[in-house]
């Protein structure tokens, strides 16, 4: 496939924080792709909502001229593994000592409440300190309901987080941490 | 909410195919959010799968000056309903007498199979004859696996779809007709 040559300069645009989010996103999506290879579990990346504004009708089909990106309300995340509903949001911070609250829209926050309550499997996994850390939803809300700062400090999040360990494939081993916290009492 | 007036010019254009799903996709929009108010469910629908290959920064964020409509993989809406995972994909016929299948893409279909082996639930909602139908994802893929024709006889579908019928809110009420079908054993 064909892109124009702005493509390029728009990925290598230093002005968005977004970026900084892309090396996970990409670990994330490579360990999703393997999981569904080898038929492990189906887990996708949401397309990012767009609001289109204005389109065009080409030989080639529908075209976007103009369109905006929209607040996400859910997570990034979301499918199912070993038959129950998993949903998840993965941020990056260059914060060495918390994570900022500011990462997570408010709308997000009451959606992983509504998760929790409607039995899915919900967490954040957080990547600080170029270490991994999967947050239980339970625990994330927990912090925030007993706690009015505008961040999660590290010490907190490797207390109760869990740590995600790299390999060769999947590139982020999550669902072994998964198991360990979702699946302990039935048999592996 | 201020559109640029072409907007409304894009929604009267004739040509696109997708416009004659917009009633059905509102219908179930509209079911989902009344769903979400009285905490019955978390359904979405995904956003439509965009490839962005322009965009500018403005003072008001990054803004798209060109993209492109993507084929989807998976489902339109997927969600969480009673502590399981439900995956469903909505779609409208003008044809009378049969569904057309090259409505599902054959990477949905895949994925059908696959979200039955994860056991998730997964049914097609079908408007046809000013009905809406729910067809069972196991009972579409044995459909396709036993049948050579390039649609579904509306015969078919009355037979092994179930009715879901309109309401004042909401205004398809799917989930009534998903807990007679897959939550039938469970005290209601």
């Amino acid at each position: 496939m064909k892109y124009p040559n702005n493509l390029t300069k728009t990925y290598k645009n230093p002005l968005t924080y977004k970026n900084r989010g892309m090396d996970l996103e990409n670990e994330l999506n490579e360990s999703n792709d393997y999981y569904r290879e080898i038929d492990k579990a189906l887990i996708y990346k949401k397309p990012t909502p767009i609001g289109v504004t204005d389109v065009s009708y080409t030989s080639r089909g529908k075209v976007i001229d103009r369109g905006f990106f929209k607040e996400p309300s859910t997570l990034d995340y979301n499918g199912l593994y070993r038959g129950k509903y998993i949903e998840y949001e993965a941020k990056v911070t260059k914060n060495r000592t918390s994570f900022p609250l500011a990462n997570i829209h408010p709308h997000q926050i009451q959606h992983i409440e509504s998760v929790l309550k409607h039995k899915g499997i919900v967490f954040l996994i957080i990547k600080i300190n170029e270490m991994v850390y999967l947050l239980k939803g339970n625990d994330f809300i927990e912090y925030i309901n007993n706690n009015d700062r505008k961040s999660i400090p590290y010490e907190f999040i490797k207390e109760f987080g869990y740590m995600i360990k790299y390999s060769y494939r999947p590139t982020l081993d999550y669902l072994t941490v998964v198991d360990e916290i979702y699946f302990k009492e039935e048999a592996m």
